[in-house]
């Protein structure tokens, strides 16, 4: 484990530990094959960052409820039921090392499974009784299913331009990550400024986040990943590293690239090909330091706090999202 | 059309309008796929039946805002949003004489364009800023997904009880019913009484409805109801006329029906003499009764309420309900 994981662990032990009994108390299904796949993809050693980053926010806030934990599932059932969807649409096989829930119960019983944890996360939501709380998860669902649908229609497209990725990564990302720490902002009744500041580091965190995720598509291998190398481009998503490297690729190496990508069956000495002509463009150095430029943004969002160890906290799960190897 | 249900539109032919202009208005899409998936499940002839009710409902409680059709939407569009996702639950092939979406723009995006038309229910509800109303949708989206799984989980088991029967109709159906309704008063801000007789005016419908859908897969033709007759067993859904039957039948009469229900790929012969059983021990007069005994209910459900032309409405409604062709 990395040092600074390590040290981030180590702060939110306490917090870790409560969000996990809530999601448990909080889960509440009527049958044993809910729980069953429910608890399939909820307890399969997510990083629970989401629900995390709404406590963390909410103690920056100020926040001395005793909600905060039970508040905070909101964001994990709502990221665990667009898993369950993502899975099917993407017609993924692994996912943090498991087969997906898709694949063991069918699909009938995963969509109406993401469908139940969706309306567990409504459900919560409702009882924050904040109208905004409410607005922002109908948003993020929105956003999520909108960003999703982008994707599947540019699916093995090759000519997605940088700006429709970040259009997507915002849509099926970064709003979710914004409207947690919103959520905790709102929650703890803060100044409309300080509300802004926490939503703006979410987001340029979750920008951040999903492109080292698209960038760790090409770096880790499967043991390490949960999930087959190179999966995006077998289910046609272009992320930015390729999109970088074949914009501005010879058309030589331009063609050698999309001749690979184009089979989706390709081998891994394909892959390992199209990561050299990735390199020889630049595509995970630019992704890098556009990834880069976001903790940096997200980190300056919370230049309106004063210092505390819940500031340092949040500043340092920035820096991590860099660093993460999964 | 029936007298009766040419007196109701005649009524309610100006909100109709209303709520379709809403339903338009509120869709907001941002891609055409959107637009187009939505499309074809929100307007290919559906009766509107769940947003009339919280009109009406909004109405008989003194509402005097200019938002009913408006909220009206949450419910329509959860309801397209279940309809995509079941017909992809369900296999089934038609809806409303059409393909169903899945069969014609794939599983993907039929579950993502669900995803979305629920998240659209849910920003219109949060436009209400009632967190009353929140929970009454987020209430609705729990059962019917939970109500769905139980289906999901007991489909072609021949030993489905009237007792579980009545528990997967109160959840994909009645509690839907009784949210519009609830929902209803609940804008209003009507009296707790009334706002509780509304919701069992709603619930009882919904059962009603529910089994007249029901009852209408064993009678009608597909021209008419739009859909395969018997689909319902087709899909291994076991349903009241079927289960009362099987209940009361001979040892052999049981296994003669056992064994056209088994084989879902029975011949319209077949179905002919499942329906001869079903009649020979009263299924389709029984359902018929108990959906009765409902309206019965759901109209007593109105008698707080003084005389006038909306409790009229929604009494008629109930009638209709029992005598619909489709």
């Amino acid at each position: 484990m990395s040092d600074l994981k390590h040290k981030i662990l180590e702060r939110v032990k306490s917090d870790l530990e409560e969000i996990e009994v809530a999601l448990e108390q909080n889960l509440n299904p009527y049958f044993d094959l809910v729980s069953q796949i429910a608890g399939h993809i909820l307890f399969s050693g997510g990083k629970r960052l989401r629900p995390l980053l709404m406590v963390l926010s909410a103690r920056i806030s100020g926040y001395d409820g005793s909600y905060d934990k039970v508040f905070s599932t909101i964001f994990e059932y709502l990221h665990a039921a667009t898993l369950l969807h993502d899975d099917l649409v993407d017609e993924a096989t692994l996912r943090r090392g498991k087969p997906v829930a898709n694949s063991i119960w069918g699909n009938p019983a995963a969509v109406l499974v993401g469908d139940f944890l969706l309306a567990r996360s409504l459900a919560v939501a409702a009882e924050t009784k904040l109208p905004e709380v409410i607005k922002v998860v109908s948003n993020i669902t929105e956003h999520m299913s909108q960003g999703e649908i982008h994707q599947l229609m540019r699916k093995g497209h090759l000519d997605l331009t940088e700006a429709e990725y970040m259009e997507i990564i915002e849509h099926k990302t970064a709003v979710l990550f914004q409207g947690t720490c919103c959520s905790g902002a709102l929650i703890a009744g803060v100044s409309p400024e300080k509300t802004k500041a926490l939503s703006d580091y979410g987001f340029n965190l979750g920008i951040a986040f999903q492109m080292v995720d698209d960038l760790l598509d090409y770096s880790s291998d499967t043991t390490v990943l949960g999930k087959e190398v190179g999966a995006d481009l077998k289910e046609g998503k272009l992320t930015l590293p390729v999109i970088y490297s074949l914009k501005s690729a010879s058309p030589r190496d331009r063609t050698l690239m999309e001749n690979i990508i184009k089979n989706t069956n390709f081998s891994v000495n394909d892959f390992e090909v199209l990561i050299k002509m990735i390199d020889k463009y630049d595509g995970r150095t630019y992704t890098q330091s556009l990834a880069t430029q976001y903790v940096r943004r997200a980190k300056e969002g919370l230049s309106v706090f004063n210092n505390s160890e819940t500031k340092e906290t949040l500043l340092m799960i920035a820096d991590y999202t860099l660093s993460r190897k999964f």
